[in-house]
């Protein structure tokens, strides 16, 4: 199994979480995103959103960090970081949704424009307000849980830990959502939980 | 199982389709999006990010538009709207994190712009160019298959859908996508597909 992840990417840090508490055996492959890798015609064979991660299977590719992680979950971890009936894959899902949209459409994209100056959707504070919806919701939950979905560790995890942690390169202090910050810590406590 | 839908919801449209196709029973409770009744202190409990749609059931609740069409394809319709082995289930959910994203921030959030006023994310030109994104990668597909994932319909259908059939409505002409006006039609034709 071939894993393409980016040296700056926090989609693939995701990946890296994930692949690390369930030691799945893979090759990593690195992506120059400096100097544009992910853009190039090769990789958009690959990939043709042009972005990290991907990863190549049997054959097989998978692109997006939510269905990466689908499919490492479910091909390495049984029925513990995404459960198959019904209930209980809505309740995770609901939650890596929140990374794909608010998370990574609000907090990332605001971190992006703060940090390389690339702004694909709005202004800083347009993606810090739609941002703050998922802290919001993230603190609420975590206020009186351990973690965001079925009251263990799941896929939930790595796909909305990365651009939370980074959400203060957004110029969005956490210090609002001490709930979130224990949570972080647990989950960097988990055994194997993959350093940024 | 009650089902919150909006007046002029297009993630709620997603449900409606599926539920549709299931032949799955439930209530419909509408929510009056036009009067706000979806930031409501009432509905807030029921969903904390202030969204249609949702679903109640079994005491349990599942916001979001995506998770819920895992619950309902899980509940109803077993292997064949979203398969459980992992490279199935992956192959599925990069559509549907393709709705979420490009299509949902980029052609939906343009359209709501145009139409409402209303700019969650950027300028309209912001929108189109991430949503051209999902396009451009939907009409590679389409060009040699008949359906997103699988070669066959999924919940990739209805997730992807409303805001490509409604792009026209951010400017996004879809006369260049011959591929997905074709897909369209395949799409309205299964038995069962509900109109807007």
């Amino acid at each position: 199994m071939k894993v393409y992840l980016g040296t700056v990417s926090g989609n693939s840090y995701k990946l890296r979480i994930l692949l690390s508490l369930l030691k799945a055996p893979h090759e990593v492959v690195i992506i120059d995103m400096p100097n544009k890798q992910h853009k190039s015609a090769e990789f958009m064979k690959i990939n043709p959103r042009g972005e990290v991660p991907a990863i190549e299977d049997d054959g097989k590719v998978i692109w997006d960090s939510a269905a990466c992680l689908v499919y490492l979950a479910r091909k390495f971890g049984g029925e513990q970081w995404l459960p198959t009936d019904a209930a209980g894959m809505a309740e995770v899902m609901q939650w890596v949704a929140l990374a794909a949209t608010e998370i990574q459409c609000g907090l990332q994209y605001a971190r992006r424009g703060v940090t390389q100056g690339r702004w694909t959707l709005g202004s800083l504070e347009d993606g810090q307000k739609f941002g703050r919806v998922a802290l919001d919701i993230c603190e609420a939950r975590l206020a009186n849980n351990d973690w965001l979905a079925l009251g263990r560790p799941t896929i939930a995890e790595p796909a909305c830990f990365p651009y939370i942690e980074t959400a203060p390169e957004a110029k969005v202090a956490l210090e609002p959502y001490p709930a979130i910050i224990k949570w972080m810590e647990r989950c960097k406590k988990l055994p194997g939980w993959a350093a940024r």
